[in-house]
């Protein structure tokens, strides 16, 4: 199948190279792909040059945003929670039809919010949207052709293609949505990537919980210590 | 141990209930007693009258808030998330050095918010502190010399006190605060109940993430139906 992630950041790499290793058509899009190419140095989260990626994944293709979302017949959106309502409205003719799986976290990395929430990592930012609203919301707004389906938010970037990796594989992954079509793909696609603890939460407005959880996951991460992998599992 | 419990509603019934039958002497802390036992009809949730409850449970003393807090070694709020910073102010001097554990969620029932959410049961109310500040953080700033650790909030207000009837017990207990001892005087409690994976999530402030989970608890709630007991598990 012909998928396409937006983003180049660690999430967006573990599901570049599941899907390759799946042996899908995977297509990426950047905002500036001789930009991404160019870069050299590792980013503000430690990640490395983008191209050193590429080198060691082949066969994957580089595109701007609306190329990759032209080329994909599914898109997920790795683009930073800050940035992905302007850029995916940008590309809003190519995914018009189609399927986006959202993950993003709506951050707001601005330095002088009244409140920075003080982590061992130095400060933790809020969310924009929060509680009223959710970013899974706002681009199903600006792309009323498109399928918005959230998912894989709660879970570690690393970890949501390679769920056995975390107690055995016995954890949730939840995801929300308006369209169950839309979320049947989003499923057969984490039943590829190992899941085996899928929970619709229902309609989209559920993703403000998901993504609302982020400070609790940041909380339950510094509590078991930086490099400790681990998941939420819905006891029932 | 004199324990007191600030509140009269659904949670503290269970906390009540529980610490009777643990042995402990049990203090109940409403704003005005009289009118707390005058009530015949069910409250908004469903809940019946006080009088009822205190009849099946024999031995249990109802005082004022003040009253309640000056009889406790150890005070649990139960009080409702919009009022609890003022009702605690106002018994500040009975709270002084004592350890104070907090479960409220800050839901703001407004019905002319802004975004109200809709679910199964009406609207979904939104959260006052969020984001950027907790209730749990408040009360702590309103209260200097009350040790406050919030507990309890991210699971079902029934299954807090018996763990095992969620999938054995095999679930996780949250907790957060800046005071050691009063910490381990949770954990001690939380152990009496039947809690064997408790997860001290560090300072305060981690309370943010635990009060922003509600949403998150609610939408799973609603998936599962009304009535399906559930806690969430950090697989590790």
């Amino acid at each position: 199948m012909k998928i396409a992630i937006l983003g180049t950041g660690g999430g967006a790499r573990a599901h570049i190279a599941k899907l390759a290793e799946l042996g899908h058509e995977v297509h990426v899009g950047t905002r500036d792909p001789e930009a991404t190419l160019a870069r050299t140095e590792p980013d503000l989260m430690g990640t490395g040059p983008f191209k050193d990626f590429l080198a060691e994944h082949p066969g994957i293709q580089l595109h701007t945003f609306a190329d990759a979302a032209a080329h994909g017949e599914l898109v997920i959106n790795g683009i930073d929670g800050h940035n992905a309502v302007a850029a995916l409205s940008a590309a809003a003719e190519q995914l018009a039809g189609k399927t986006l799986i959202d993950y993003a976290v709506p951050y707001v990395y601005n330095p002088d919010i009244a409140h920075p929430w003080p982590t061992p990592w130095g400060v933790m930012p809020t969310l924009d949207p929060c509680d009223s609203d959710s970013l899974a919301e706002q681009i199903q707004r600006a792309l009323p052709a498109t399928r918005v389906v959230k998912a894989f938010v709660t879970q570690e970037q690393d970890t949501v293609v390679a769920p056995r990796a975390v107690g055995g594989g016995d954890h949730t992954m939840f995801l929300a949505g308006e369209d169950a079509d839309a979320k049947q793909q989003t499923v057969d696609l984490l039943t590829a990537y190992g899941w085996r603890d899928i929970l619709d939460l229902g309609p989209l407005v559920a993703a403000r919980g998901m993504e609302m959880y982020a400070h609790l996951h940041s909380a339950i991460g510094f509590a078991l210590g930086f490099g400790t992998h681990f998941g939420i599992k819905v006891i029932r």
